[in-house]
């Protein structure tokens, strides 16, 4: 079976077939480009993760980059891959032509992160990174500052990051303790302060660093709403020569994967010499770095993604030319050769969970983007509906491939045995890599926090109502085949469910019992995935089946959406149940894990 | 708080009170011991971790086992580990005083193992290896082999393998090709053969490496029941020297975790010089064999057991250290001082998972050990009962505490967020530890067919009969407390859900339909785990409930019933729902994972 980390045909069958991704084209903003123009993104990428990703990313593992001498050391390659990406014009290929971009989708970005992603998921954060901060900078900096910073972020000569964390305030943004003093220019101030865990925060190579920085300007209100947005970059522009910004990189921490990106503790302004050039208006830097978080949770979405999809094809491959005991069926157990694992049902298993769990997460991935892209092209109403979508689709974006990503790379090494456990394959390196996903950029508690208390009852609940009549859709056109009906009224009876759910946890929100309301709020999560990831599911479905009833396949097709409808059927008879645990769980009046029992935890 | 790995208070409660060891005392066999020699040796055990195994537990990751010119290093601390064991006779503490043995129960046996493991996991490997290829030599060896091997492995100076696995039979291990050609000498073979992933099977230090090899003697029939089980030593003796007896060390494997055990490939007999000598009859060597593989399953049980008790401990001082965050029942949130972590409902849901988990999987490890004791002093039928609720409980023993025990670290990581991540703690090292546990000594898919293809079965399913009237004794002493008695009822009805999904698939193992009766072998596993440990909550309950209603207990203590109490209630509350899912998956008539729906696996 010949190796691959990404099936190229099933990315499009999302892209074209499900989602309709020529449908873009039809917009003023996205005119210029049609099928060919996106195959040559999908193509483009590829080639570039095939040439300098693929190949090294168990290299990159062994040298890890590490800090010498006050420098931090990167594997070469990723130098060579951001030079690459910054050229081929996909750091900022969604920006407008006069941002410099391509006005492509973000379908397309998606598509382009998830292939990269598959093929080394650590490298992709350096470029990643990059756009989330040029975006920023594009969306709420002046024009002198898009000058200065885009241009040379979007040819990846300059490195972008987020930098928000500090050892006193992790999740807790509100405690975020770096000052910003005014000075005599407008706009620019004298920066201190400490970032911690700032991936891709500084590396021999970047002939700069960006941070886009969270910090307090003098006398600033406490709280969340003190927080303003600056530019702090390694090196500012002085008399057109770069000079030292005063951002000292004190260490980097050593990670259990995704070793090949150094999460960074910077010190800035310890020689009070560090300067920040404020984007956008005081005291709002939470809510413009919010947009940046955004994109970067669907980001982190997206690589759990990827890093899922490259263990599926791993595992298939080795459970296609691995012979391993006998079918249970078989009578003659000593003599009739071995026959290969993936004959056995239990590694079929694993294989279909990791198959749901990827694909699943792909499509989901996309359906984010899509909406990103329509919010792109609408306006009024019509955007308002894409914006509160995206907004309630987000920590599932973020948390579902994480989650379960995690569960089907474990999968997937359980699959090679004792050998998914050793250096010789790469499970063992995908299964630390993906770890890392459940933290990056919230938590999995700190989303399931967003979703339950503010997304889901945002203007009403009126998101809800919209990914309701969203997945009213889905249900209807699967109502129109005879053997989806079944799963449509599965997935509807399951939304019921949900909405019992809804309302027993409200009734604390409406007691003003915030912490019971919040307590399982990971549970909430879980099982709203499931059932977000089922109405993905039988989305393909519908499509799947409608291929497959207008006819005229060839047999490698018709095989690829039998394929489609049989992962649907498998995720609403193993995956979907979980809600039944979760329900009776959410339902359930005894909580056993608020503070006041404390002292019960020994 | 103060730094712990174990809470030898918790251990001392399986011990002592749940399981009264004592009782034991009251057989011959055991005539010698009480509950102050018991404490001795459970000190002792504590004493070397403290001082050998948990200051070293990071240092043995990072130098890592390695294999060079020819000669397998591992870190010196181990060498010092195992004579210090050997020297305090703790190798083969359970054996006979006429086999050089203490004559503790495995009771005792398994509280030194949990004690250790939870220190340093990897390197327990080398002592438990050598405890469970002596026993065997004990067991089934011609005494003029037990007088050459016993008391060398005994002291630790000589190591002991298990040798089964070869590069073409994982666990298909009727698949061995490796031979043994009858000599001159009686019960003396040449042997040949490759064997792979040998834990321990080589290092500098060891004087000599007693490796209990299976092989095919020359003409032997095909399948197991043409396996012998021979000692196979690195170095033979010949004239009172150790001379080279042809076993070679091809290479070592590199692994995700327990990088201080070395997994060896070695080549026997390559210029045909090396001898094997007969352990019992020809052909018979796979039974013995599964003597030390049901011990080595249950050592890995109480491994994984440990990990996760020193993976909860870790989060536990992390959570009560570090401040993030205010409660959301908390009015002010920008001025108020931040909480500790482990006021969030959320973390204390992980902590208090965490706890159930590794608590639960020590009660359930301690269950077994229990049997295996009272199956050295009773007879007849008393003792087969024993051995049959032995041989039910091995497969899980060895799945629940792996399984859940792999959840319940990566709860603990997420615990420290970030930090979690790291190689500042220890968690990560955890995670990467514990993952080989649920592949070791066959995998939890191999360990479900076990369960579901045999134990339950066996016997026309007295087994199970038995388990249930143990069960039901608990749900007896439950019965007689009020606030027991809902959790005794829930239990009772759990059973009767097992009961129908074992109906259900009996259908298809009376219709020959051997592939669907075994297709979600594991998730029967896993509804089986979850009731069974709900059963070890419910008992350590009752004993902490009778504890606390005869009374005149410090507060301390008080506080230590009442969180088994609370523990139980989480695990009722929060786990064994997931019953109810898995419940629906098996009851369910369609199945997508057999070899026919091959073609839609892409």
């Amino acid at each position: 079976m010949e190796e691959r980390y990404v099936d190229l045909k099933s990315l499009q069958f999302v892209l074209y077939d499900v989602l309709n991704a020529e449908q873009l084209t039809q917009y003023e903003h996205y005119k210029d480009h049609d099928r060919s123009s996106f195959d040559m993104v999908i193509e483009a990428a590829k080639q570039i993760a095939d040439r300098l990703l693929y190949p090294n990313y168990r290299e990159m593992d062994k040298q890890e980059s590490d800090f010498v001498d006050g420098k931090v050391k990167v594997h070469p390659v990723i130098l060579e891959y951001v030079k690459a990406m910054g050229e081929a014009g996909m750091i900022g290929a969604t920006f407008s032509y006069e941002d410099g971009g391509q006005q492509l989708p973000h379908l397309l970005q998606m598509a382009m992160n998830y292939i990269q992603g598959a093929a080394n998921n650590g490298a992709t954060m350096f470029v990643g990174l990059t756009t989330g901060a040029a975006r920023l900078i594009k969306n709420f900096a002046k024009q002198e500052l898009k000058d200065i910073y885009l241009p040379k972020m979007l040819s990846g000569e300059w490195q972008g990051t987020m930098a928000l964390t500090e050892p006193q305030a992790g999740s807790s943004l509100s405690d975020i303790v770096s000052s910003a003093s005014p000075t005599d220019q407008e706009g620019v101030y004298k920066i201190k302060g400490q970032k911690i865990f700032i991936s891709a925060g500084d590396y021999e190579g970047a002939e700069n660093v960006v941070h886009l920085m969270l910090a307090r300007i003098d006398g600033a209100p406490a709280g969340t709403k003190g927080i303003s947005l600056f530019i702090v970059p390694k090196y500012r522009i002085e008399n057109g020569q770069l000079v030292d910004n005063d951002v000292v990189t004190a260490a980097i921490y050593h990670k259990m994967g995704q070793k090949c990106t150094p999460a960074v503790h910077f010190v800035a302004g310890d020689k009070d010499n560090c300067y920040g050039w404020l984007v956008g208006e005081p005291h709002q830097g939470l809510k413009y770095m919010f947009q940046m978080m955004n994109e970067a949770r669907i980001g982190v979405g997206i690589m759990s993604a990827a890093i899922a999809s490259m263990a599926y094809h791993a595992s298939l491959k080795y459970a296609h030319e691995r012979p391993q005991g006998r079918r249970l069926s078989e009578k003659d157990q000593k003599t009739t050769p071995q026959t290969l694992i993936i004959n056995h049902p239990d590694v079929r298993r694993m294989l279909l969970f990791q198959k749901a769990v990827s694909e699943g997460a792909l499509m989901l991935t996309a359906q984010a983007a899509f909406y990103a892209d329509m919010l792109e092209v609408t306006e009024g109403e019509e955007r308002e509906r894409y914006q509160l979508l995206l907004d309630l689709l987000t920590p599932i974006v973020k948390t579902y491939p994480s989650e379960y990503g995690i569960q089907s790379v474990s999968a997937g090494l359980q699959v090679l045995g004792g050998y998914g456990y050793t250096t010789d394959f790469s499970l063992e390196q995908m299964y630390r890599d993906i770890r890392i996903t459940t933290i990056y950029e919230g938590t999995t508690g700190i989303q399931s926090l967003d979703l339950l208390g503010r997304k889901i009852v945002a203007k009403n609940g009126k998101a809800a109502m919209l990914l309701t009549e969203e997945i009213g859709q889905t249900l209807q056109a699967a109502l129109t085949f005879d053997d989806l009906k079944s799963y449509a009224e599965l997935l509807q009876k399951e939304m019921g469910r949900l909405q019992q759910v809804m309302q027993k946890l409200m009734g604390y929100a409406m007691k003003g019992d915030v912490e019971r309301y919040m307590a399982d709020a990971v549970l909430f999560m879980e099982m709203s995935s499931l059932i977000v990831v089922a109405w993905m599911w039988l989305k393909m479905a519908v499509t799947a089946k409608q291929k497959l009833v207008a006819g005229g396949l060839d047999e490698e097709s018709e095989r690829f959406y039998e394929s489609k409808l049989h992962t649907m059927r498998f995720f609403f008879h193993y995956e979907l149940p979980k809600t039944k645990w979760l329900a009776t769980r959410l339902m359930d009046d005894v909580f056993l894990t608020l503070p006041e029992e404390k002292e019960v935890i020994l």
